[in-house]
Order: structure tokens, then sequence, then C-alpha cells
């Protein structure tokens, strides 16, 4: 089974990801988690590069076109061979992520986006999405308290982040039978409690 | 003008440009030239990765995704605003790479490469494109003469390099009002003045 999370940042994905992944685990199921972009050597090459405060001349496109060549690694590299063995594979992002932000956010035209998204994807689907959703004073509010440093697509304007969560919104609209909506400012807590009960029916 | 040279590695590509970029700078004309994957520093750090000896469990779609993404930085940043000032541009290697290397020797479907070829390049195409031919055997036979050490990309079979060299002489045969094919074992003097000849022209 393959199950994604979705969100802006600090939106509490990795932890739900680590409770969930804990939960199975403890339940004997075969689990692994992967986070987006990332998951192989080559994979977090190119998120090195994603992640540069220097590229700040990177174009969407190109953006896109690196999310995709990454995503299309881990799938090949990781994912499909976890799910041919009954794995359940958690992934912190995949190609709903590019939707949002580099679609919704970042003015490249949906339907290229959901070409690239297929044919990276080579046509995997997941079964289950978890959207959780925050507003954009709700994640500045935890960015202060966390002292974080920002890196290049972090570095983006208020208005962009705006674009993305309404865009995930939309997304998960689109989409009901896979998308569950999560109220992000619940507790960790009642949050796990919400995922497990759903990935358990 | 945008013009581009192909032809598989040792068929005397980066000799040419060199040549024709002096000839056009003689002649008091604007001219850069660039080389693909590469070009930007963005653009050089994805050639970093696909020319890693390492990376031998890259996919072929990865592999397109990465040239795909470099080559839209060197569009966007380089190539589209210096054809706007009127600048000669001279590209070693553009898409029709990523059509006989990836579609025509790598098994991606066809479609699939004409259309993110597309997408990648912005809709721009060369004005003239330069095929520099040689066999198989000639590249080997120069290979020895350099003992030239192979990247990941050079350390491929020579099955696929045949299937490479047939994939370049279609795409030339299905576009000839854009593209020159040139006998690449003729000496490299020759193969300049034909190509002058065919510029002035």
């Amino acid at each position: 089974m393959f199950i994604t999370f979705e969100g802006i940042d600090l939106s509490g994905k990795s932890t739900q990801i680590k409770l969930l992944k804990n939960y199975l685990e403890q339940n004997k199921k075969k689990v692994i988690s992967v986070r987006e972009p990332g998951g192989t050597g080559i994979s977090e090459q190119i998120r090195d590069i994603l992640l540069d405060k220097d590229h700040f001349k990177m174009e969407y496109l190109t953006e896109f076109l690196l999310f995709s060549s990454s995503r299309h690694q881990l799938t090949k590299e990781i994912i499909l061979p976890h799910l041919r063995k009954k794995y359940f594979v958690l992934s912190d992002r995949y190609f709903d992520s590019s939707t949002a932000y580099q679609g919704y956010g970042g003015m490249i035209d949906l339907k290229i986006i959901k070409s690239i998204n297929k044919i990276a994807a080579g046509g995997l689907i997941p079964d289950l999405t978890f959207l959780i959703n925050i507003s954009i004073d709700e994640c500045i509010r935890r960015k202060k308290l966390m002292k974080k440093t920002e890196d290049r697509i972090e570095q983006k304007k208020i208005s962009y982040y705006n674009k993305v969560i309404k865009g995930y919104l939309q997304i998960a609209a689109n989409d009901k039978r896979r998308f569950v909506v999560i109220d992000g400012t619940k507790s960790v807590e009642d949050i796990h409690a919400e995922i497990v009960t759903t990935v358990k029916s």
C-alpha cells in the first residue's frame, strides 16, 4: 500500500509519518518511509541542487523537471520494488507536491504538470493521500518557534504559499476518494488517531 | 541565429564549434558557444550528476528529465537572451541529442521525448543543425588514439551506440530543411569549409 503525505512545510507531515511507521511496525507490518525530493543516491544529489540558496535564477520549469527526475528514480529504485514485496510505503510528498507548488504556485500550465507527473511516476498513483492543512500564519508562527533557517524554495513570498495552500485543497477536492484532508492545528495525537483510523479502514 | 551541432562523442563537434566561432568573430559577428548538458551554474551541477560513474542505477527516464531540466535552464538563462541581442548561438548538442540517445538509443517512447523536448526548449527550434556522422568503429579508433577514460554515459554498449547513430540519421532525414549531415571522416579543414559555406548561405 502506497500512502503519501502532503502539505506545506511545518504542517507536521514527517512527525505523522514517524508515528504511523511505528504503529505499523508494532502491528508486524513491513514498512519503509521515503522523502521527496531524495531517497536514492541520485535523488539526494538532485535535492541538493533544488535546495541550494545560490540558485535564485532557477526557472520554475527547471525546478519541476528536477523534481520529476528525482521522483522517477525514487519510484523505480525504491517505491515499486517495495510495493511488489507487499510493504507499506510512506512518502513525505509525491507528485501532488508538484501540482501544488509548481502548478498552482508556480504558474506552470497544469496540463504540462499533469502529463509529466504521469510520465515520471510511471503511472503509479498513491492508494491514499493525507493532506495536512495549515494556514500560512500558522506556518510562520511555527517557523519562528523553531528559529529555522530557510532554503531556496522556502524563501518565496507569502502570496505564493497562499496559492500553494489553495491549490492543495483544490487537488484534494478533485480526488476525494484518494484524499483525506486533516486540520493540521489539531494535536499530534489527534491527527495520528485520525490517520490510523483511516489506514485501518 | 541558433546553430546546433550533433553527433556521437569524438565526432569532432567541439573542434568545429571553435573553428566556426573564430570565423564568425573574425567577420565581426557577436557569437557565444554553449555545451549540453551544462552552460549555467545550475546546469553544470546537473551535468555532474549525469556523468557520475557511480550512478549505474540511473533510469533512462531520470536521465532524460535531468537533460531536459538542464536544457530548459540553459535556454532561458543564456540562449534566448543572446538570440534577442542578435548573437550567433552555437550549441554543442541540443534536444536532438535526447531524441537520439534516450529516444532511439534508450527505449523511451519517442512521443514522450518529443513532447518533453518541446516543453523544455520552450518551443525554441535551432535554425540550423549540423550532424557530424561517424561510425562506432571510427569512434573507438579515435578513443584508443586519445587513451580517453570513459564517463557513465560512454560506458554503454556498442549496440546502443549503433542505435544512436541510426537514430540521428533518421532524425536528420525527417527534417531535411534544418539538418546538414556531414561525413565526420573528412579532414577538419574540409568539414569547416562545408560548415562555413552553409552558414553563409
